[in-house]
């Protein structure tokens, strides 16, 4: 086993990491699924056995449609018709609109299809990244996820544990500190388990506003690279962060988004971007307890890189 | 109690239909969840005991990006990046689209916002239809679900009843046959229940292509206008159809489209649209059983009239 | 006549001057052409006369895709095929893009419609501001610029006058200024001509950034309200400035852009925002003259509110 | 020189036409003006003294937001403001809108840049096909067409010299055809020249709607391959057809759209597509005569494989 550490990273050792976190093969050459393949109906079972008290909690940002330094490329969002247009029978009108939307955005909740990253030209499970063209993705676009994610949520809840409103940008999450976290709250990331790691980004936000006011530069807190080892070796399937997991500016060497191949490329691991758990995390406080039943369902979208989503708690 | 029945219906007789129906005030007037009213914690914990072998099955169309006669808003779908551009560090790169949708294309499974219809100038529970303009909904927009819709599925599975493989444009399903398929399916529709009700309609566009190839008209399969009065006595909470729950032509004098507005304007119920069941009518079959947990996660976006959904049914 | 003056200006001295400037009626209640009016057949001959040395050039700032704090609706730019992908038979192939972009956006030259600005409810000639709706503008739309706008162009180069680089935000230009850079041009405006207004706001641009790098409010140099009235005796048919012609901020009592109702709803002119006269002054000055035949072809965009354009000179 | 016909060609001849029309390294290897290099100053001087009667008249069709069996793309156009909302202060209101549009739909009047098309894997002059990626072209992107082209439009009547109302799909025209009409017409298309030819495309729209009603395929009416070596003989520097000047279906053997590789790719011609001249044809007869001046004005894209365009003939 890897030690976990945060310090500086050389491209030797990020490149020893990516192999130790491989999961090329693993399922077989045909597999599309990753490490959803870790979610056995046992697991959704179990999952809705968590459904207790009755009570469902979006872990997605309202869609922003407002350009500011974090939000570079606002949602589109046009009306196609209002009520004051005639165009149903006599009395009936209809209001329709239109959503335009980059699903990668910074600030808009998404998941990542296994096709969205590529390293050293390739993808997932050793194919080529030659397969995403300007038309679309032939291999592992969104709808290998079609039929939704359902399984076990786990609230990693650092700020809680540190007890502060949340970590600034630059500021890494170890294996150890994963490891306290779940001693406090009393649970333990599993196999199969979506894992929601709040680091209060979205909270920095609405009451700072962007992590980087001038498009100088941008700063995050996410992951360790490291600390990827103690997932691995769990069989967590799901990664959930509020930001998008990762530090920013990078420890690795000329990697500055290391978390992303790493868990996408190497492992197969869904991922999703740009969540936010401040309503997620009053819940847990209040019921005193981090886990869930979790449902995420994105968009059928044939040759897509990602989709928008609305992931939903049940508790 | 009205009697079903399937024949023209004067203006009249559906003024006074609207208004056996109607919710207003039911929930007070500052209420922004209509039917949702009735899926209480009890209904969702309930729901989810129904998830016993762990399987997912989606209720959505892939999103179609041709132009159909079926399909006149077709999603837009462009590449920002592919793999072949240098965006990240060294060897990482990212691949990543855009997504442009009419959220009510007819080819498009999405939900209503409560704000989509008026009728004779207002929104259900009476508020005024000059609350949506050209800038978005300012009263029942989609963020009113934006902690997901969560309950029990109920498959009405029109077709198998009758043992023929779609219901032909105009045909209507009234209450006398949704009673009988409850019986021959052994459920029964109940308060807080959503009801999945399956025409056909995919499976006969994927067998024969669009209802009408030729734009000059519409057909459809749908609702008799008087099975409302069912929905509405048993307090069913939302309704999912193939197609649009409509039967085009419509039988009555000068509305086009009757279930819209009875649904959603006077009863407030939270209504979808082409969503599709082929995958799932098959699992029920398998099963043996037609009730599911079931998880809709609309986008939140702000003054949204709908928004495109991907409906999760859970076994 | 009204002095001309650039101080504090209460509503009432603006009520006073929209009445001054008012051609309502001017040409008949069916009048579509505003100002155009002015551009005859001669007028359009006679600015081909000025095509001497045979060079056009461009006044259209380049489409700018990315977000700044002058450029809060970038233009959306995909492709829809490469080279790569084959659509073509055999060898052949196409490369195809799509664009998408807000007519008005502060960045991007384009012309407005004259159903673009309502005041108290109006528009030019008095017709009612709600004919334009959610479904574009029923009257007063682009397309009564359909044919092109073709005349005789008069280069106003404030800065050149002053010997700066470029006017300040804030720095209005009044009728005076305006007479005598045309003494110390050889130029006069005269009936039908097109006014190009060179306040050195993309110089500016492209020398420091963006007026106002902090959203925090807006600052821009353009006309004194009183100069129109020397526009409306000469008989100017069309404006063209960089920037929007306003001067931000403005020195009107509650009207933070007075030249754009002054001149579109009161005077029905024909105006453009956000040019660039950077290459036209250069040969403004190496030919030492500043008259030159101008085409302007707006897209026939029906129920359009304006349009991109590419204003062209010719010398 | 080679024998106009219009009879079947192999692949073989097609690439030997290929090579006879061949511009490449003719003004250069940096060159990007391909064949508006033909448009010398003088050229521009002695169109502007084609300004008699100072009528202008645009040659584009209105841009088409509707679906239609040649209309797979239509615009997208959404308003943003109308003047029910109060964005201005107090009773001053704009109206904005925004505009989606493939800028090669074939019902949308653009111009093709010359990277717009490949053939073996080469642009014009011979640069590669790679040039153009998913984020624009790198090279021969429309922005080299940014100052506007001015010169002399010449109509070719081919309906009107034939005594028809329209061509038929499937027709061609040939060389002959083309000094008939010259001859007829009084007119001679020399070097420098905007050929403007008529097949009646729109008319036949207009009159009987989409040419191929059911999508199963495409015909339209345009040039003999052929007839491109009278335009290359003439240095012929611009080609604006109704439609798009191809015959479909095609009569080269394995290349469904000769007409652009050929005067794109080999010749390096400036190429318009989808025009009408419906408006135009009708002056030209009152006038008695053929030739004008025109000015067409593609936006300033960078990166843009084309531009939508409203080209005007000045009379």
């Amino acid at each position: 086993m890897l030690e976990s550490k945060y310090c500086k990273i050389s491209i030797e050792e990020f490149d020893k990491l990516f192999e130790t976190l491989k999961n090329w093969g693993r399922w077989g050459e045909d597999d599309d699924k990753g490490t959803l393949n870790y979610i056995t109906p046992e697991k959704i079972k179990a999952a809705a056995g968590l459904v207790i008290s009755g009570r469902s909690v979006s872990m997605a940002i309202p869609i922003n449609k407002s350009v500011g330094s974090d939000n570079p490329s606002p949602a589109l969002h046009y009306m196609v018709n209002t009520h004051d247009i005639d165009i149903g029978s006599g009395e009936l009108r209809f209001a329709t609109d239109f959503l335009g939307i980059q699903c990668h955005g910074d600030c808009h909740t998404h998941i990542d299809a296994l096709c969205h990253i590529a390293y050293k030209g390739f993808l997932y499970n050793g194919r080529s990244s030659t397969t995403v063209t300007v038309q679309g993705a032939d291999t592992y676009d969104i709808t290998t996820f079609a039929h939704g994610i359902v399984g076990r949520g786990v609230l990693i809840d650092v700020p809680k544990y540190r007890g502060v409103k949340w970590l600034e940008p630059g500021v890494a999450v170890t294996r150890e500190e994963i490891e306290a976290i779940e001693q406090a709250e009393g649970v333990r990331l599993d196999e199969g388990d979506i894992m929601v790691l709040r680091t209060g980004h979205h909270r920095r936000r609405l009451e700072l506003g962007a992590w980087d006011p001038g498009y100088t530069g941008q700063g995050r807190a996410g992951l360790d690279p490291y600390s990827l080892v103690l997932l691995h070796e769990r069989k967590v399937s799901v990664f959930l962060p509020d930001g998008d997991g990762e530090v920013v500016p990078s420890n690795v060497d000329g990697i500055q988004y290391p978390i992303h191949p790493l868990q996408i490329t190497a492992m197969g691991m869904v991922c999703a971007d740009s969540l936010q758990f401040e309503e997620l995390a009053k819940v847990c406080e209040e019921k005193g307890r981090f886990e869930f039943m979790t449902v995420i369902a994105p968009l059928r979208l044939p040759g897509g890189t990602g989709s928008p989503i609305n992931p939903i708690a049940i508790f």
